[in-house]
């Protein structure tokens, strides 16, 4: 763009958001244009931020007219680069921080509608607020968006019961690539009336539209939630206590994480002051937890009686249930601190792979061989969503190693080896954390050619001109 | 289409299919050419039935080739007339009876792989002799198949606990307009890479392409289910139960059908061996299925102890438990039965709407003030899925009237006022059934015109022939 172009894109701005909703300075703008992870560095014409979804459609509207990009942008706390623009500071970032309204809640039939920009915590409390429940749970939690959860459809750690955002979202407001407000703001549970554009737009990463408010899914609170900590023989084995889990709890089964000892380690070395309730006694543990409408004692039954089992049965060597809410707590700490003690360990490559429940020993054997024969000395660090067939299958540094440059070396063939076998089994290179640019290449290589020109087929049908966040999901 | 064209297109389909899976013959024809309900009546060049995927889409390139329409058509248990062709006889209907294998079940995974053509008792029989549940129930299910039911995205009465056909749905297998198989047979609960073409599909009625497998979600069969009828004072009690039956029995609550008194009277004059279990004491019933992993006397427990409750908060009149599995399927053969004695009676006006919750209240009771205003003597059978919101809201001439006459004269006037009362509280005018032949004009006058302009750019993208179920969802 002509400076002079630029200048009166700019103007037109300010004009319609106030100058102070439009940053322009270096300093203002580094926070919006580095991603979480300090993995890519982009700049920007300007960071704007818009106050309600008129405004949105107003700065799609300059954009079309100027052919300038606009990366959407939530709490900024995604894995794989989607909402960092590109190098080439044409492009804008729409920040949605300030569509932070909870609309309207209605307890009885179970929705809430809630502006883009709202931080997932801040759903979760307007929801108990009135005794419900909003399931979405992730580490981000504090800081995410909405809009970024529904936009990337995150699963986190209730998957398992409660499906992943997609499953969560009744309807959504977006603004179109042609700068028009799409009331798709469905409340019902069921609405038959032509395609669900609601399900195009949940995952799509910002490439369609933006997304400015969403209907979301109630659920009753659960009277009591139990938590235990259980080591299991392998990850066979593991499986087995999911399976015994689901016959015998059923829908109560809320959570079902596996950690490799290895991981629980880290977390002991970095911060010892999570302490673990046993000595691990062997390679693999699952954090279990149960969800009960009906009270804590029943609910504490039903999990001991199920972990009797699981041990008459072989498939567990040592459990603790947590005997109150702190050491509940406590337990999830040790499960959630895993990244950031591999974080301090120095960097690591992460992979979020899903693999049919059916292949993931296999998988997770073949693997430990292959990526330890490559990379002498990496040291996997292995845990996630195990209920879901979803693993942070991670590699860190050989003990010593400089983890920059083995990170630069390495990741390529490390990603190549890891996401071959999850495909090679039937599963993902990304379960959960989506395209963005970190993964464009591998959608390309493991995409499936007809599905692949749909997709692009959708894309040039609803944003011909390229303007949402170009270069997210395939080049630009 | 020219005669010889006409010769050269069978020709080369039966060269194709075979001769005796290209139906040609107006006897052999007739009962793919007419809705279940009769409504509609159409005529076809030919009536194919293809055994695999590969002749779906060989299938789709001839009709590419002469641009001529195809109707997919499952079960024909639809309701809307979405699986009959036109009267131009220039369609084909594409049967996908011969696609009923069960391709794969991984109960660990919990997951199946149904063709389209598989009826849904099939599949949920599949499921159950694996000790798995797969969940998906309504009336047809002895002749509907899980294609037209995902196509349709079918609701049914398990919607409140597991979802509609989209929720239980991980993949599917799809003929696309250009002929090609899209192999998006997903067998992973998360999978982020790229839009999610499986819920294009879903809910799209066959006008974007054919649906001929689908990757379906199993679950843990519970161990007991309890029923239980319930009268309530009215609607606005049904709904304090429904708040009660939420927050006490969680996801064990898998059925909450309300029906008045008068579709249960009907049924009593129609089937006077199907006996209620009380005198109706009041005007409105529900039909409370509680599903309970533990056993029954714990089940049992629980759902006496929320009726008691209910009963102290004065929410409800009389209730009776089923004490066996035949007085619990005799409580379902009741709910079940209203549409068949509705049909005894005589024709009626068949309503399908949604309405939130929080409106449902102010939504019957005024919708059946301006039904009887403007049509004295109509009778109101209303029943259905109140936990989901949605409600067979049907009328049927008054007593003694000629039902074809009314149904003639009055059915464009009541849909109207049925259709714009659930609109006007932020409703729907097809909660499950779709939108067909039947509802095409509904969705044109209650559709928000960007959300239609999405729509047919979608449909101008994927099949720009217009060849897949043309005349559905829009004027063709």
């Amino acid at each position: 763009m002509l400076p002079a172009e630029q200048h009166r894109f700019l103007d037109a701005l300010r004009a319609l958001l106030g100058t102070s909703h439009v940053l322009h300075l270096a300093e203002d703008c580094a926070p919006y244009l580095t991603d979480w992870r300090k993995r890519y560095q982009g700049r920007a014409l300007a960071v704007v931020l818009p106050g309600d979804a008129a405004q949105v459609a107003g700065v799609v509207q300059l954009c079309a007219l100027h052919g300038v990009g606009v990366v959407p942008q939530g709490g900024n706390t995604g894995l794989v680069g989607g909402a960092t623009p590109d190098a080439s500071g044409e492009q804008i970032v729409l920040s949605t921080r300030r569509l932070n309204r909870i609309r309207s809640i209605d307890p009885a039939g179970g929705v809430l509608v809630a502006e883009a920009g709202c931080v997932l915590a801040a759903v979760q409390q307007a929801a108990a607020e009135h005794g419900l429940l909003f399931p979405l749970s992730l580490a981000a939690e504090g800081s995410c968006t909405i809009g970024g959860n529904l936009s990337t459809n995150a699963g986190g750690t209730a998957v398992l019961r409660y499906g992943n955002a997609r499953e969560l979202c009744l309807g959504l407001e977006v603004v179109t690539a042609q700068g028009e407000v799409l009331d798709a703001l469905n409340l019902l549970r069921k609405n038959n009336t032509g395609y669900s554009l609601r399900d195009l737009y949940v995952g799509s990463e910002g490439t369609l539209g933006i997304i400015t408010a969403a209907a979301l899914k109630l659920f009753a609170q659960p009277a009591a939630q139990i938590t235990a900590l259980v080591a299991v023989h392998d990850v066979a084995a593991a499986i087995g206590l999911l399976g015994l889990a689901n016959a015998r709890l059923g829908c109560s089964l809320t959570g079902f994480e596996l950690m490799s000892a290895h991981s629980l380690q880290l977390v002991q070395q970095h911060f010892p002051q999570l302490a673990l309730p046993f000595e691990l006694p062997s390679a693999w543990c699952v954090l279990l937890e149960s969800s009960e409408t009906e009270g804590e004692p029943q609910g504490r039954a039903r999990l001991e009686s199920l972990l009797e089992m699981a041990l008459n049965d072989g498939l567990i060597v040592n459990a603790a249930v947590a005997q109150s809410l702190a050491q509940s707590q406590a337990l999830w700490h040790l499960r959630e601190s895993i990244p950031l003690a591999q974080a301090q360990e120095g960097l690591n490559i992460k992979h979020d792979i899903g693999v049919p429940l059916s292949r993931m020993v296999a998988f997770v054997e073949s693997t430990a061989e292959l990526v330890t024969q490559a990379l002498p000395g990496a040291r996997l660090v292995v845990f996630g969503h195990l209920g879901d067939g979803n693993l942070h299958y991670n590699v860190q540094a050989p003990v010593g190693a400089d983890a920059a440059r083995f990170l630069a070396e390495h990741q390529a063939v490390c990603n190549r080896i890891v996401h071959d076998a999850a495909v090679a089994c039937g599963g993902t290179f990304s379960a959960e954390h989506g395209v963005g640019q970190l993964k464009r290449d591998d959608l390309a290589r493991y995409g499936n050619p007809v599905a692949l020109a749909q997709m692009r087929a959708l894309k040039q049908a609803l944003d011909p001109q390229n303007l949402m966040n170009p270069g997210k999901m395939w080049p630009g």
